[in-house]
């Protein structure tokens, strides 16, 4: 950040008094500007044994498959944008069911919200972001080509909960980074 | 937003290509700036059948009761987030449990991420945001005098979780504005 959103003028960087750290301050219209980590919003889409997966067709990680997921708007609660998601990447409808994962990635200032969720109909196909759409036995799962560790996470704990027959929520921090070997 | 706080010069609100919400553009150094909501994180501070409440000593809402809570920021956890908080408002040392809650209020772009805690001593205080900081049984809860329906919407599942002897995680939207009154 270099201008005022505000006013246009020069800000500068400057712990504010009665705060802990560094913001972006305006001194000609006096406004502080905040920067906050972003939340990513996005579903397990499952049918029957199966989930559905994307493979995306925009950077980052162009080419790699990813559960739905995408960035919460203003305006929208979490769940819808789960569902919002899930269509735009896979034209697929879903039933969002409760939230399964949440994930932080301070690293990146980002903090996943994953719901577990049903498919209504197998009418799905790639939208303008995925290469293609596919649903995934566990055995399927193409681990080696997913897109984001967050990702991987997710599916690693649902297919735990599945196996001991109850899914929980799970609240874990993500410290690999994306194409960083798994141990 | 008015200036692009990347170079200073005025932005346009416009829907780019492919996308299909409007965003603040700037079209000299081709930024797209988004805007999105915000993580406020908190948490249930329990000691025996008690919890702690902290009486808000800034706006908005002066002078009414909260659950320590604040907004996530960059580089932090939303559960390292949640004890900060707590040890900024009410100078308390807790252990964060499992997250609780996890509230949407679309109407001013929010989400809230509540997590159960237990105090770890009674050595707490009022810090420089809060005017009193005090320990509650449920009876003795001032339902009346609470600062968010985002805090007392979380304060009625957690009493109602403990009564049915198990807690379990909500997902809810928050529709009630503060100062509206209850059904």
């Amino acid at each position: 950040m270099n201008y005022c959103s505000n006013c246009g003028s020069q800000v500068v960087l400057r712990t504010p008094f009665g705060d802990d750290r560094p913001r972006y301050i305006c001194d000609v219209c006096h406004t502080t500007h905040y920067q906050n980590p972003r939340v990513v919003t996005g579903c397990i889409p499952q049918w029957k044994d199966q989930i559905l997966l994307c493979r995306r067709a925009i950077e980052p990680r162009y080419g790699l498959w990813t559960l739905p997921a995408g960035f919460l708007e203003n305006g929208e609660t979490t769940a819808q944008a789960a569902a919002r998601e899930t269509l735009e990447e896979a034209n697929a409808r879903v039933v969002i069911d409760a939230p399964f994962s949440l994930l932080d990635i301070p690293r990146i200032n980002q903090v996943y919200v994953m719901f577990r969720a049903r498919l209504l109909d197998l009418d799905y196909a790639p939208g303008s972001e995925s290469l293609e759409v596919e649903l995934f036995r566990e055995a399927e799962i193409p681990w080696d080509t997913l897109a984001f560790p967050a990702i991987e996470q997710t599916l690693v704990l649902f297919f735990e909960d599945r196996r001991l027959g109850s899914f929980r929520m799970h609240n874990e921090t993500v410290w690999r980074q994306p194409g960083e070997p798994r141990r």
